[in-house]
């Protein structure tokens, strides 16, 4: 590959200036950037390169907070039910949480809003019937043997990457406390903050910021063996306070609770499909985020200077695809990824310039604190692993940069590592002139993927592939990031009001009750009949694992009729199933491809087509139904292999009364391709291990190409 | 073991004279039977012996069905759901059925029953928007592409046994036909009818009632990979009829609808709780089976003959623990077993002899259509395997008789068989004449298993082990049955009503939502305190599977504040999870026992006791949770083994606060013993295949037991 330059951004270091500079060189880079840690020293700043600099706008304003208490930010909490046994109940509030990371808001405005629930009833108990005093709840007389909860609001002590930081990297400095801009006094002091610190860093190009006010939800427990009791990318605990309270029923004309975001102990999970509550609160939160963001932002343009927003620790509020978006101004967005879903995501945003932040992160450990800068580390197979998966996505939609974050002084001994990345940036770049030829073809194929967030929160679910991979969703996901098909996401109304039209094959696929596969949404006459119609007139749908399952009325998958199979929740052990033999179709399940099995599958009839079943159960797990013009297509779970995103594709191509063979395929799943035709460019990479020769059918007969490991090939054709 | 005589059911056989009465004396036999297929002849009839005679009242009488359509059985049924494209949506009602089975009944009074729906909506379609002709409902304006069904009620023209016969033996006679009694004229028939069976029976000393007019419930379909559509031992569907429905709404004031059977196509299935349309049709169609079937058995008892009732075909109207059995006034009861728990069942029941059906029944093929008494058979193992589960519960409870049923000139190749026989026979009488003596010694340990159907339907779930095997509790039942502790049934009204206060331990067993786990019912607040305050002040709940499950309100499992464990159902998959490590307390869990793991389990307590995990999945199998002076134990499922039964003994045991070296107790779970203390007994039996010695701790010391290959021994202490 050409060695070429741009579109990349490195990680420079104070007293390693000659090593940033020759690393820049090396890797092509046009901009220098700090990290969590480290400084530009006034060398590297002077050499020429634009400059990102990052800002958590929130933190490291403890002084402030100190003197503002009531400007920390907060959550609801609840405690676990506990029995009662005869008399009073007395009910610890912090007992149960990392008293580092919270202390009880017992603010009477604050106490307002707590509840004492009989949660054996389900009854919210009277304010008479509970006092506090000192921390504690009391109940003056509980039914006995009924369990009770206190839920209550908890100001945060400990800023949560902060806290992270802290307890993997041993850190022993000041815990920073985050601050929460909903109030004036706030507001105006982070506004003036950010100016001072405009002034203060004049050769900053880009302002980064890695907060808009609103973190991750990381709730801790005070049980060593159960520190992380919640976890969620998308929730927006972190954002509530009696002042957010107040606004939000000024403005909606009705008080939210604390059971809004307790919700009987599971909290407002992303996975989840939200209450109508939680989409006003959703929307609430978002407008003022944006709101008090736009006016960073101007004030960083006041400067001269770029506003970017890194997508990663801040979802909430910034949701990219969200109807406010556009308000901040951002001039760029940078992601962090290990897979190709997420470079999707960031291509589709819509802002100036989209940057991946590679990984792996230039620190001695990586995920799960295993070694990566250090001894028994293998940075350069990390990174090959995320690039891979990236790559992929890279053929199917424009980014415009890429770069790395940390501490390049770790590289001393990881000379491999360094001619890895000068590689991964010259392929980059390469890709990223063939799109700005013109974009990749694709073959006639628009796939919808339906779920309750729709295009709010497109490719992702709610964190990265390691955090989410529980969820057939994202696999799919990952797979359609590096095919050749148009790929939306859309939301039941969406469904409801003429989306579907414009979609060859909906994708429905996650566990029942779930955000990905609907839950009770699916009770609604309205949705069943709009995708059945769809279907009976030549759509495709494509259902994983529980999809369009509610245990209200006839059978589990609403859209049964559609695919051809159920599953059994236990009223249907005394009926029948229908015998089957599993179908061989030449061509359309790739060897190596297969599905983990799912219990209690039925078929509901016997024009249902098994193509493959679980070797242990006997159970289908990938089936196809005809109905009217269009198929139902099932598969028991889905799992993110070359193999089966082959045979994901040949199930919609078939499906849709298509050939398999296909032009501007390869013919082998570990190899894939794109072809850009304003270029005559056809890019082949190769996912795996092993060299191989791969052929593609092209508009000029068949291609033949040699690839090396992992390697990326660009031929005129 | 000493060879006796008597208690022993022998099938004779025309023809074969002298085999009969040479197997007679050999096994033992005070009665011959004749079996469906033989008859006895004079000779036999007149050899000194007790006469059984089979009937089954019900079928036999075409002619009098062909004069009487009306009265034969019928059952409501409902086509599948049907997409309207637009336009008239035309059902044909029977197309889904086996027409041999079912035909429509469509006079006007069935026709008042009928309910056409619109399942998209779940709305009943009003009598307008439908019309009837030639077995076809047609929807005049349907909405487009919501789905339709239609509920009917069919008369049955094939009675199901003869129909299992016909297919199974390729019988080619003429299909029986299933009287209702419900009708005025089919009672007068029928009971003329048995008047002059009796008449024409002399010799016949014991009417054996093979069944009380409702059979088993078996739909057939039409499709050849799916015959049967649905079969439940337990089900009241083929009791319906218009004088049913009308003579219910007469007596209970409110009507029943197609739908109350229905059921939105899951019927109303045993494993299932019950609604309380249910209860009451159950109610009211036990007491006019109880009302007829008494004066069946007076009349059999006016020509000096005792009535017993064979308790397999025909379940519903005599369940023999429920309120209107001994209004029958049989004086015996038969079962047919394979296992412990059948025996226990068979034992408890209100009648004055218990009898035990042996298998295999004397067919040349048995269960499934394996070969039994013909070329690839082995009749003597099975008869081992059925008499080695069955014996273990023989040791807790006295049953009166056994015996054997079909053609005994098929023997003729098997002596083997006949030696076994002889050998149970010997061993069968030994321990009966234990329990003649007083009952055996049960540990200081009452166990209540809790469920929707409680004392009515104690033991069994819904038929035989190898029909209900993917439930646990049929598992844990069976186990219970050979165990030396108090077994009881208990039902949650019973719970709620002080029935806890009898029992040491509560055992809760089955998926979520099952008629074994409970479902709904753990939404009252009542059941939930009566059981906490229960376990608190020092019982035991013992949950398997999905104990006490809904998906209402906080967690999944209701009591998982006693159990210490819970499931996810995908709302709490952000959430944290406790570790632990999985203690190993000596002599706890034998070596060898081990239960299926469970997905998506977690810890609710750090208190919880793992105290087995999963290889797997790493989630806990086994867990213990103390709560106030009682304690929770959970068991992720439970495969009944002889390894596992002792497991669940010393888990009740230990959760109990008892020793695990109890006296009477055998040193080996291979091996298991009861202690007669009246007779000063100990007999020790061996359920595995090799030889062994045990070890037994007894009041003169520990005694040591050597035993054969699934050996008895009685031993005098």
């Amino acid at each position: 590959m050409e060695h070429t330059k741009g579109g990349f951004t490195m990680p420079g270091e104070s007293g390693y200036e000659k090593l940033t500079l020759e690393l820049a060189e090396r890797w092509g880079a046009d901009v220098v950037r700090d990290s969590d840690g480290t400084k530009l020293s006034d060398e590297i700043i002077s050499a020429g390169y634009g400059v990102y600099s990052t800002i958590c706008i929130i933190r490291e304003h403890n002084e402030f907070a100190r003197e503002h208490p009531e400007c920390l930010q907060q959550s609801f909490l609840s405690t676990e039910p506990v029995a009662a046994e005869g008399g009073e109940l007395k009910i610890d509030l912090i007992a149960g949480f990392f008293n580092q990371q919270f202390k009880v808001n017992d603010s009477p405005a604050s106490r307002a809003y707590w509840q004492v629930w009989d949660r054996t009833e389900g009854r919210v108990l009277d304010a008479g019937e509970w006092s506090y005093a000192d921390g504690v709840v009391t109940v003056k007389s509980p039914v006995p043997f009924h369990t009770y909860t206190a839920s209550f609001l908890a100001y945060r002590l400990w800023e949560e990457i902060n806290m992270y930081n802290h307890v993997t990297n041993s850190w022993t400095s000041e815990h920073l406390m985050p601050i929460d801009p909903r109030l004036p006094v706030a507001q105006e002091y982070l506004f003036n903050y950010l100016d001072g610190w405009c002034r203060d860093h004049p050769a900053t190009t880009v302002v980064r910021f890695t907060s808009m006010f609103y973190n991750f939800v990381w709730i801790w427990g005070s049980h060593e063996r159960n520190r992380t009791l919640f976890t969620d990318w998308g929730s927006y605990d972190f954002t509530v306070s009696e002042k957010a309270l107040a606004d939000f029923e000024r403005e909606y004309g009705y008080a939210l609770t604390a059971e809004d975001f307790i919700n009987h102990g599971d909290l407002q999970v992303t996975h989840m499909p939200p209450t109508e509550h939680k989409r006003d609160y959703m929307e609430f939160t978002q407008r003022f985020v944006a709101g008090f963001g736009r006016k960073l932002v101007e004030l960083v343009h006041s400067y001269g200077k770029k506003a970017y927003v890194f997508y990663d620790d801040s979802w909430v509020g910034v949701e990219p695809y969200g109807p406010h978006f556009k308000e901040f101004g951002f001039d760029g967005i940078i992601k962090c990824v290990f897979s190709g879903y997420e470079a999707r995501l960031c291509a589709g945003v819509p802002a100036g310039v989209h940057e991946l932040r590679l990984h792996p992160y230039l620190f001695p450990v990586g995920l799960g604190g295993a070694p990566t800068f250090m001894e028994g580390g293998d940075p350069t197979a990390d990174a090959r692993k995320y690039w891979v998966n990236v790559r992929r996505a890279l053929l199917r939609a424009k980014i415009d940069r890429i770069g790395l974050g940390g501490y390049i002084h770790l590289l001393e001994g990881f000379p491999d590592f360094v001619d890895y990345i000068a590689e991964v940036s010259d392929e980059f770049r390469a890709i990223r002139s063939l799109h700005l030829d013109g974009a990749p073809y694709v073959l006639p194929m628009r796939v919808a993927v339906l779920h309750s967030w729709g295009a709010l929160r497109p490719w992702t679910l709610s964190g990265h592939f390691h955090e989410t991979y529980m969820h057939d969703l994202i696999h799919i996901n990952e797979a359609l990031s590096g095919l050749p098909v148009d790929v939306r996401f859309i939301d039941y109304n969406d469904a409801k009001s003429g989306a579907l039209k414009d979609a060859d094959v909906v994708i429905c696929a996650g566990r029942a009750g779930s955000a990905w596969s609907g839950g009770a949404v699916w009770n609604d006459p309205e949705l069943v009949a709009a995708v059945t119609e769809w279907v009976h007139s030549g759509g495709v749908f494509l259902g994983v694992g529980e999809p369009t399952a509610t245990p209200e009325g006839w059978g589990y998958f609403k859209l049964r009729h559609i695919l051809g199979i159920d599953r059994d929740t236990g009223a249907r052990v005394c009926h029948g199933r229908y015998t089957f033999d599993v179908e061989t179709v030449p061509g359309l399940i790739p060897d190596g491809a297969g599905v983990r099995g799912l219990s209690h599958l039925y078929l509901t009839d016997g024009e249902t087509r098994v193509l493959a079943a679980d070797p242990e159960t006997g159970l289908p797990t990938v089936a196809a139904h005809r109905f009217g013009a269009g198929c139902g297509v099932y598969l028991s779970s889905f799992q993110f292999t070359p193999e089966n995103t082959r045979m994901l594709l040949n199930l919609m191509l078939r499906a849709g009364g298509k050939e398999l063979g296909q032009m501007w395929l390869t013919d082998s799943p570990a190899a894939e391709c794109a072809w850009f035709p304003q270029s005559r460019s056809l890019v082949v990479i190769n996912s795996s291990a092993e060299a191989r020769t791969v052929g593609v059918a092209t508009d000029n007969g068949r291609a033949e190409i040699e690839l090396e490991p992992f390697g990326t090939v660009i031929k005129k054709i």
